[in-house]
């Protein structure tokens, strides 16, 4: 039986405030056994470029990435949020070591085509080293990924957190018995939109269709259960959407074949 | 006999300006054996810093790091530069892994006291984990260290670059045959301030105390190379000061016991 490990994707907004990052910092920390972090960190993003003058464009929910606004995420990404979080855990505790897919060439990626949109300087993830990562954790290391990953020919790329944590567990799944847990501002995915408390504990494949048939699951929920269960059909064992409060993933919706 | 290891330590100019980092990443990348680069980044912060409106004060060559200077540097050392290198080496086939102190815990500094000046959040180094350094490189990870360490208990510190690159050399020279090379923008000592080429090709214990005493090295070299008799005395067996386009050391000055 494959040892368990268990990877969470955050959002900008919990990492980005220090109350509700020391919550994170101590909850991660009591997670047992082998763990990886993702985080985001859009907002801090954005602030640091309107105080730099730099306007940010947004589509689809995406960054639209120029030069100055990639070294404003490689600054912010890689360097402010990613290290606040390593020196945080290392408080805790935790022997984190920061990431971007640059650093050990642990995620390459390809820059975005330009269909309809240019998304500027924008990685789609080509491969995860998910050998180097279980070197790491072997020796007791724990990953913190920021959103951030490079093309093999210098160039840093931005790219969706939720992406790298879902490509990240898939690698993952040859060596552990994965538990990917997306938190979001939600306890989970919800009955009834209006009673934060109405939480659908469980969604296997079947249930899926029956919920978007009824009009149960709807909007950016339906990309983010098909990404689920991609990364369930690729070998990880259970995803989880919770809340960041709620980061063992107890009270969320639990996602399975 | 020990493995050897090179220790560069660049300025903060050289990786700050595309032409010249490209030449840097090529040399970097063609020195044969193990090998840890340790970065500067100071005119890039003091220019993001001029951009946000904050004020860049210095005292005795040193960064005074209120709380806003020290996102700053986290922002600009920890992200922008070191990933513009990690990527760049890469892209040279050469396995980088962009590093501060807090990450694997490398390097614990403590919050240096205030006497005649509080440079604030200013970390002088504790110690410094050659051990898991050693794990690194012995699987072929090339460390690229950021002048930034932190204090155990969550805080990042801002560290001089010089320092870093020192306590890390003394660390690895219980394991490694370790020469440490301090690039600067002159080819090295000079015999005479006024021509470049006057290069002191070697200087011993001896004859620094001679060199002083008949006043060619003054002001700030006398420190310089005391660090580096001090490096010397711990184990390390050359130091180099040389030009940042020479990094190789042919032409620098060569320090030894």
């Amino acid at each position: 039986m494959k040892e368990k490990l268990t990877l969470i994707k955050v959002g900008g907004k919990i990492v980005e405030e220090s109350d509700s990052l020391e919550r994170l910092l101590k909850d991660f920390a009591a997670i047992p056994g082998a763990k990886v972090l993702v985080h985001g960190g859009g907002r801090s993003a954005t602030r640091l470029a309107e105080q730099l003058g730099i306007e940010s464009k947004m589509v689809n929910g995406r960054r639209v990435t120029d030069a100055q606004t990639l070294q404003i995420v490689t600054m912010v990404y890689g360097g402010l949020v990613n290290k606040s979080i390593v020196a945080g855990l290392q408080a805790h505790g935790i022997n984190a070591l920061g990431l971007t897919g640059a650093d050990m060439d642990v995620i390459r990626s390809v820059i975005r085509p330009v269909k309809e949109v240019d998304y500027g300087f924008v990685g789609d993830v080509k491969r995860v080293d998910g050998k180097r990562l279980k070197q790491l954790i072997d020796s007791d290391v724990v990953p913190v990924m920021a959103p951030l990953t490079h093309d093999g020919a210098g160039h840093i790329l931005n790219t969706n957190a939720d992406t790298i944590a879902g490509e990240t567990a898939k690698a993952l799944a040859e060596y552990y018995d994965v538990t990917l847990v997306y938190c979001f501002e939600k306890k989970g995915v919800l009955w009834d939109e209006t009673n934060d408390d109405s939480v659908i504990s469980h969604i296997t494949e079947d249930s899926f269709v029956k919920l978007v048939a009824d009009g149960i699951v709807q909007g950016g929920m339906i990309p983010k259960l098909e990404n689920a269960f991609e990364a369930i059909n690729a070998g990880v064992g259970e995803v989880i959407i919770t809340s960041s409060t709620n980061i063992s993933g107890s009270q969320g919706t639990h996602i399975k074949k």
